[in-house]
């Protein structure tokens, strides 16, 4: 074999594995999404994509692992379909505004079947320890940061007060995100989009500088 | 065996059976705190208690009327040392502040161990079906309808602005509790409360009826 051959061979073996993994993770999120990430599990994953438990075995390892890369693949989607359209507003005020539209559209369109996985998986391993945990922590950090380096930058421009500090409208504006993944979820309703986004911009005007 | 005797013993019995109950429950209390509601387990929780299986089998039946009973305890808490106290101040804007202060000290009490249940079990449970996801729900919406009730007594006071139903000030509400709760769990920090009380604060100051 040449070392050509041999290297297209290594390629779509590592393809076929990077597929493999890539629908496993997309099965996984709708799995965590229903059942937690306590839930998921590598033989019922197996099961529901018709292949040996081994297979995906080898993919992850572990369930921890598995439940790591669930994470970092929600984590990859918030970052895509809410904050990088986000960007393309201009910094401060309006990217503030379109981050919320952003989300709670990301929210209201059920990509995921039981729920923004984040928000259940961040109460659900917030009691524990380890690498799934760890995960977790980071991702919501990394959410609250940007949030607070939009207020920071809307401080800036002149367009918020600067009473606070930025966290506390991060706070603000991110708890009203969670409220309506919860009440969406867990109450249904036509109301619960209607509530957030009008609170989303109340939030915004209370914090807005007084000319 | 008199009458008398015979009523004496079964008391006798009821009272063990309740208090084995009580402490069961409170014991699966603080486990689904830590691991979630899926996480309740006749067997752990026996080992817990240093009791037979079968005697927490007897008292309980299954998983899910474990649950149920769990979801039940706590709203009982909730509404024994959150909505309760509130109801000493005067209705309107005044019991409105109490509730949220009951509330903050609530959460920040660390009374459960891995965080408020109810806020983790809705979560957890919002994608599926079943007794333990109905009793949540009731449970939830009844806590939505005390804030709701609430707010409409402070706008017949004319403290609170009617431009607004009731429903939204409690959804704003209710998201900061639920905020503060997630943020001190998962990420910690002394700041938490500090910035969910100050949030409880402006967001009633921002429905204020302005004279």
């Amino acid at each position: 074999m040449t070392e050509k051959t041999e290297q297209k061979q290594k390629d779509g073996r590592r393809l076929r594995g990077d597929n493999t993994r890539a629908l496993t993770v997309s099965h996984a999120l709708q799995m965590a999404s229903i059942d937690g990430l306590e839930g998921l599990s590598i033989a019922k994953l197996a099961t529901a994509l018709g292949t040996a438990k081994s297979t995906v075995h080898a993919a992850f390892g572990s369930k921890e692992t598995l439940q790591v890369a669930v994470i970092d693949e929600t984590t990859r989607l918030l970052f895509k379909l809410v904050v990088s359209p986000s960007l393309k507003a201009d910094s401060g005020m309006a990217r503030l505004v379109a981050v919320g539209d952003a989300w709670m559209s990301y929210l209201e369109s059920d990509i995921f079947e039981g729920g923004c996985v984040l928000s259940s998986a961040s109460l659900e391993m917030d009691g524990r320890s380890g690498a799934a945990r760890d995960a977790i922590a980071k991702a919501m950090t990394d959410w609250m940061n940007t949030l607070s380096r939009f207020v920071a930058d809307a401080i800036s421009n002149g367009e918020i007060a600067e009473t606070h500090e930025p966290e506390q409208l991060a706070f603000e504006l991110n708890a009203i995100g969670m409220a309506a993944n919860w009440h969406h979820q867990l109450l249904g309703g036509e109301e619960t989009f209607h509530m957030a986004r009008l609170s989303w911009k109340k939030t915004l005007e209370s914090h807005k500088r007084q000319n």
